[in-house]
C-alpha cells in the first residue's frame, strides 16, 4: 500500500528522483567512501517530508522505537544488517543487554523492544532486557496484546560493568534516549561496548548540531549529484536562552522566524512555488514529538496561548527548554486514504532495512505527524517490488520513490555520524 | 511452496534441526569467529540432501548460475550482502566486469547473467558483460525469452590491464568455471580485483579435496554442537589414474566403492536405518552435473555399458577424467509433486541470500538431479516466514528447515574457504 502523492507542483521531486535513480552506482559509491571515514550510528530512524518540490530530513533518532511496525517481511534484511554491525563491531560477543525506555506500561514500544529482541537473537546473541527503571526490582513479565511477553530485569552494576543477574554482556544495547540525561549507573563502562554512545542521548544532542552536519552532507552531495542542496536541505536558524513560561527571549525568537520566512520566500519565488512558507519551532533537546509548534507568521508568536507556552516550555523527562531551532517548514503531500502521512526509513548499519508512513488523520500539512492519534503503515519497501526500477517514468514507480526516500533517509544518518564525532567528548584533538 | 519431506525414520534430522535451532546464538557466533580468520568465496551455492536421518551438502559451486531463479522477494537481501562484500574488498569500485560462461545460445544461463548485473547495479556498480569467447568480436545484443536483452562485449587486453572498449574496472567478477583451464588473457592481472581467483576454478579444483576441507569443518562444528558430524558429512575416498574409456585403474575403483560401502553399511547399522547404501562416483574436476554415476554395488563397475563409460571419461569444456572421488550417496527424501528434489542454497559474501529446490521427474532419490529435465522451484527462504521460529515443533516448520539448511550452506561454504588457502599460488609459507 502506497500513499498517493497529491501535489500540484511535483516537478523538482519528479526530477530529483529521475536524477538520483540515473546516479545509483555513483551515490552507492559516494556512500560506500563517507563510510570508509566515518562510522554509522549502530542504528537510526528518520522522520522524512516530501512536499512535492523539495524533500527533507525532518527528525533523526539515534534510539529507534517502533521495529514492531515493520513488516515480516523486512525482518530478514533487518537480521541481515545486524549481523555485519555485530561482526564489525563486536564479532566475539556471546550476550547482548537491551536497555529500553522506562515506561512499563506501553505495551506498543514494549513490542518494539521484543522485535529488537528478536533481531539480534536471529543475528547471533543472547539477548536479554535490563531496565534501569528504579520499579523493576526483580524479573517482571510483561504480557503484551499480541499473546506475547516480554521479561524485563533489573541491572546490576559492578564497579566496571553493567549486566543482570547471572548475565554478563559485551555490549549493551540502548534503546533509551537519555533525556535526562545518563544515569550514573551507565557511566565509566570502559570495559564494554555501549551502543549508541552516551553522548548520543538527548542531554547531549542538539538538533541545531545534527542540522547543521545535515547541511554540510547535503552541500557536498548536492555537488556530486548536481543540484541544488535546497532540494534536499531544510534552511534553520536557532535561538537560547528562551522562557516560554515567562516569556524571555521572544524578540531573538521572534526576528529568527521572520528572518527565516523571508529567507523561504525567495526561494519559492525562485522556484515558482506558490505555497504559504512556515517554520516549525522545535525545542533543540526535543524528542517524543514534544515541545514542536508551527509557526506561519511570526505575529502569531506575540499572541502564544498559555497552552501552548507550557507545551513549549518542558520535554520529556520533565527537561526545561531554553533553546529552540526554527526549522524551514516541509509541508507533507503524501497521503493515505486523506489523511497526512509521512514516510520514516529505518536503517541498521549503513542498510536501509525498511520503513514505514506515520499517518495522522487530524493534523494538516505543515504540523507535526508524531503526536498521539497517529497510525503506522508498513511501507512497500521491503516488499518484492522495493528494488528501483529504471527506466520507470519518474514519480510513477514506488519503489524508485522508496529508494529517493533510502538515499535521503541515509544522508542524515550520515549527518548524525559527523555529529558524533564532533561531540564527542573522547575525540582526540590535535591541538 | 515447500517440499514435503517423505521419510519413514526423519528422528535425526528433526534432533539436528532442534539443536541447530536451539544453538542458533552459538552457530551465529562460531561462524563469525570463524569469518574472522577466514575469508568467504565471494558468492557460492551448494546442494544440499536430506535423507532424514542425514542432511549433507553435495557440492559447492563457487561460479554460482540460476540467479534468476532467486525469487524478486530475494533480490534486496542479494543486493545488501552484495554491498557488504564490496564494501569489504574494494569501496572505491566504480566499475565491475562480469566474465560469464562462453554460451551464447544457453537465454537461460544469459538471464542469470543479466540478474548478477542488476544485483551489483543496485550495489553500487557499473556493470558491464564482457565475454572472452573468441565468436565474440563485437558488441553483441542478445534478446531473452523474458522480454530482456543482454549485450556481451569483447574483452579488451592490455599489458597489466583486462577491459572493454572505453571501460576499465577496478575489479573482474568471474562467472566462468574455468574448466579448460585460465586463458592467458586472464593471467597476470595484479592490478586488478580479480574474483573469485584463477584457482578457485576446475582446471585447479578438486571435489576431493573440497569435502576434506568440509570434514575437518563439520567434525569442529559437530563438536561445538556436540553431534555425530557424520549426520552432516558425506564420507569419501578417491582413485586417480583412471581410464574409463580404456578400463584402466578400475581396481582402486571397485576396492574403494567396495570399502565406503561397507563403512556406510556399518553407520546406517548403528542408527538403525534400514536403507540400502550407494555411492556417487563423480570427475574429481568436474561440474555442470557432468561426470556422475551412482553404484550400489562393486559388482555393477565390472559390467558399465559403453555409453557410462564414454560419460565418466570427459567433462566440460573436453576435460579428461583421470581422478574420481567416491562420495557417499545421500537420498534426498524431499518431494514436489511427486518429482524428487533437492535445495541449493545461495550465498553471497557471508551471508545466505536465498535459495531454490532443483526438481527432478524422471530421476530417483539416489541419483544426481543436476541434468537436463531439471525444473527449480524457488525456496520460501525470503518470505516473509523465513525467519526461524523458535517453540516450533521440529520437523513441522518450514522456515527452521530452510534455516539449518542455510546452516549447511554457509559450513560447505567455509570449506571452500579453507580450501582455496590451501591451495593459493600466492600464500606465504612458513618454513
Amino acid at each position: 500500500m502506497v500513499p498517493h502523492l497529491v501535489t500540484a507542483l511535483s516537478g523538482p521531486i519528479n526530477e530529483l528522483e529521475q536524477r538520483i535513480l540515473e546516479s545509483m552506482p555513483a551515490i552507492e559509491r559516494w556512500f560506500r567512501l563517507e563510510w570508509m571515514e566515518h562510522t554509522p550510528p549502530f542504528y537510526c530512524s528518520v522522520d522524512v517530508r516530501n512536499a512535492g518540490f523539495k524533500l527533507a530530513p525532518v527528525d533523526t533518532n539515534l534510539f529507534p522505537g517502533g521495529w514492531n511496525n515493520l513488516t515480516p517481511e523486512m525482518l530478514p534484511l533487518a537480521v541481515q544488517a545486524a549481523m555485519a554491525a555485530i561482526e564489525k563491531i563486536c564479532p566475539e560477543a556471546r550476550n547482548l543487554l537491551v536497555i529500553p525506555e522506562n515506561h512499563t506500561r506501553n505495551t506498543f514500544y514494549l513490542a518494539n523492544v521484543l522485535q529488537l529482541k528478536r533481531i539480534f537473537h536471529m543475528a547471533g546473541l543472547n539477548v536479554r532486557i535490563g531496565s534501569i527503571n528504579s520499579e523493576i526490582t526483580e524479573p517482571t513479565t510483561i504480557q503484551l496484546p499480541t499473546g506475547e511477553s516480554i521479561v524485563l530485569e533489573p541491572v546490576v552494576r559492578s564497579q566496571y560493568r553493567l549486566g543482570l543477574k547471572d548475565f554478563d554482556p559485551c555490549t549493551i544495547l540502548l534503546n533509551n534516549d537519555l533525556s535526562a540525561g545518563p544515569p550514573g549507573i551507565l557511566e565509566d563502562l570502559h570495559e564494554q561496548y555501549l551502543l549508541p554512545p552516551l553522548h548520543a542521548g538527548w542531554s547531549v544532542r542538539r538538533k541545531s548540531r545534527h542540522f547543521q552536519s545535515y547541511e554540510e552532507v547535503a552541500k557536498r552531495f548536492g555537488k556530486m549529484l548536481g543540484i541544488d542542496p535546497w532540494l534536499i536541505n531544510p534552511m534553520f536558524n536557532k535561538c537560547g536562552e528562551i522562557d516560554f513560561g515567562e516569556g524571555a527571549g521572544m524578540e531573538c525568537l521572534t526576528e529568527n522566524v521572520d528572518a527565516l520566512l523571508s529567507k523561504i520566500r525567495r526561494k519559492y519565488k525562485d522556484y515558482g512555488i506558490n505555497e504559504k512558507p512556515f517554520v516549525i519551532v522545535k525545542a533543540d533537546n526535543g524528542t517524543y514529538g514534544m515541545g514542536i509548534m508551527t509557526v506561519r507568521d511570526a505575529k502569531d508568536l506575540e499572541q502564544l496561548s498559555r497552552r501552548t507556552r507550557n507545551k513549549m516550555a518542558v520535554v520529556k523527562d520533565g527537561q526545561a527548554v531554553t533553546d529552540v531551532i526554527i526549522q524551514e517548514g516541509v509541508q507533507t503531500y503524501e497521503r493515505m486514504h486523506d489523511a497526512v502521512a509521512e514516510p520514516v526509513v529505518y536503517m541498521m548499519d549503513r542498510y536501509v532495512v525498511g520503513g514505514f508512513y506515520r499517518v495522522h488523520p487530524e493534523r494538516g500539512i505543515d504540523e507535526n505527524l508524531n503526536a498521539p492519534g497517529a497510525g503506522f503503515v508498513p511501507l512497500a519497501f521491503a516488499e518484492s517490488t522495493r528494488l528501483p526500477q529504471p527506466g520507470e517514468k519518474p514519480g510513477a514507480s514506488a519503489p524508485n520513490r522508496f529508494y529517493m526516500y533510502g538515499v535521503i533517509g541515509r544522508l542524515a544518518m550520515l549527518a548524525a555520524s559527523y555529529e558524533l564525532e564532533a561531540t564527542d567528548p573522547e575525540a582526540e584533538t590535535y591541538d
